[in-house]
């Protein structure tokens, strides 16, 4: 496991496994970061050099839950930020099912052997249940996880969406800044979490199978809007009829939708993760969307304006949960809920008794 | 006009004006109000007997900036809740030009035909520039404007879109518990009002045109999977073959979509609002959703969850309000955006550095 050598921590751990695991859940691996000390100046020359075991370090940093890393892992995100966005950002979103993870092994092997440096990423807020749900599923990225010039880092393991999302945001910074110039964010395609996503990738793709049965009900509304390209996976043997009849019909129902900002038509093509075909279209389909963002300009605003998000995104949620947790605020919540209901209160004369009460607190 | 008869207060102003105005920017009207000087029991007594006079004025009085006014209006509402909910409500929205003032005067003059009592209502955040952009343009409603049995009131006239559609969302209230049992309620189709459109009505009508180009440029994405609906107008003429094939896409298109939480899989009719063609199948298509709605329970569902929606919204957009429009924050933001641009601070330390700002003032 070449990406991780000389990562000590590991030894004893995960001794053939590629993939990096949830840190948090790991209580002998925070010890050891602490016995190291290492100061923010190691964490970003480590970093900036390429040494993976401290963008390793540095990411359990990010993803910690105390407040004496939190400081330390923003100061070395900041002082990366310098050498970090110089990559292509690609979302990778589609059903349980539509084999997401077998499409990242292809597509991420396709890349190694090209030569590209690749981190991949994602964003389950789900996984702490799980354990790590996606990217945790290593049999389906054998080549992968062992490919020299690959970093996989499954979703960080609790917390809030937009906790778990800023994590994987400013992972995103300290792997741009260890040199890795395609990062792949991988999500579930089932809840909110494309949208987070969305805000921080240059190309969504939403990966789907054919049929417009029962394989389509899995996936939120709203998401296939935000793709900037389809890929209809699983288009082999038998079912490669049914895939270009679903490519075309998908073709069709984008071109219903209006153009995006962007002024990039989104595409729909075909690929079979599972037997490597097609994969490079897909990749195409990518390279040429970033030159025309490129030219157009859309694609350095639509990163600044992902920053000014994120930012925004911030307070909001901070506002919010300030409110929320609140345990007198909490208690009362369930019993207003209840009384706009029962149609006693107007939902604003509901909000503005809360909110009274609260400025009083 | 007898929708207002014997409402002095328009004498004078719109004779032959059977649409209501936006009357916080009449002086005039406002201190007639206050002369008159109702209690809450006089306004609730009036809607609830079914007097437009007084509904008017306490609509006028939901529209009303003065907090005097507010505290009165809520009461109001309150007392008038009991008496509200039972009504049709139906959300209108379509691109400029897709013929909504139209097919509202073609639909609402076939319900008021039929006996119904139709409250038109609208909601449109840009319409203190244009004094009311929509539901304005009376010359498209000639026969709904004068008929007994309708009563049209315009988008409140200014503010942000969450106090617009606040105000819209009371003034239902007021007009169900006056006896108005279909509520139609227009937005623009160019922006966020859909949302706030979407979270007030029971049924969200999409009015679209033939075509596949620059006629549906002007919708915003994400609005035509919000449709429980759609109705491609102007189908007469010319247009008839255009607008049976744009049939066919949509219906095509929607089907790609998953299934919507209600069940119910969206319908796509045409008509010809101009021509009162097929009026009627847009209404039973309406109807036909209500009585699916109501028999699995997701009609009450809806509004019960609607109701919560607008006391958690209205709670974040005062949270939001308080720190956004903070004087010392208005100013430190620009600053802050910049430096988030300019790559000398993430996203999320920005943010932080505001909220704390904020937290000390």
């Amino acid at each position: 496991m070449p990406h991780i050598e000389n990562n000590e921590e590991f030894k004893g751990l995960n001794v053939n496994d590629g993939v990096e695991q949830p840190p948090i859940i790991n209580p002998y691996r925070k010890s050891r970061i602490k016995k190291k000390e290492l100061t923010v100046n190691d964490y970003v020359e480590g970093i900036i050099s390429g040494n993976r075991t401290i963008l390793s370090q540095a990411v359990t940093l990010v993803e910690s839950f105390l407040p004496e890393h939190h400081a330390v892992a923003q100061e070395v995100i900041e002082k990366c930020l310098p050498y970090a966005g110089n990559s292509i950002r690609l979302g990778i979103t589609g059903v349980p099912g539509a084999g997401k993870s077998t499409f990242i092994e292809a597509l991420g092997t396709y890349l190694c052997n090209k030569g590209e440096n690749l981190a991949v990423l994602a964003i389950d807020p789900s996984s702490e249940r799980s354990k790590g749900s996606i990217l945790g599923d290593k049999t389906r990225m054998e080549e992968l996880s062992v490919a020299q010039n690959a970093f996989i880092r499954p979703s960080p393991s609790a917390g809030s969406l937009g906790g778990v999302a800023r994590k994987t945001r400013e992972s995103i910074v300290l792997c741009e800044a260890a040199g890795f110039n395609t990062i792949f964010v991988e999500t579930v395609g089932v809840g909110q979490s494309e949208t987070a996503m969305h805000s921080m990738v240059d190309f969504f793709l939403l990966i789907q199978l054919a049929g417009t049965g029962d394989e389509l009900q899995g996936i939120k509304r709203g998401i296939m809007e935000m793709a900037d390209g389809i890929t209809i996976n699983k288009c082999d043997g038998n079912n490669i009829e049914k895939a270009q009849l679903a490519k075309v019909q998908f073709q069709n129902a984008l071109h219903l939708f209006p153009m995006p900002e962007s002024g990039w038509t989104p595409k729909v093509t075909t690929c079979s993760a599972f037997e490597k075909i097609n994969i490079d279209e897909v990749w195409n389909m990518v390279l040429e969307y970033i030159r025309f963002t490129k030219k157009n300009g859309y694609f350095d605003y639509k990163r600044k304006q992902q920053s000014k998000y994120w930012m925004y995104e911030t307070i909001d949620e901070y506002l919010r949960t300030s409110f929320y947790n609140n345990p007198i605020i909490e208690k009362l919540l369930t019993q207003y809920e209840l009384k706009v209901n029962n149609n006693e209160l107007t939902s604003f004369a509901a909000a503005h008794k809360l909110l009274d009460i609260y400025k009083d607190l």
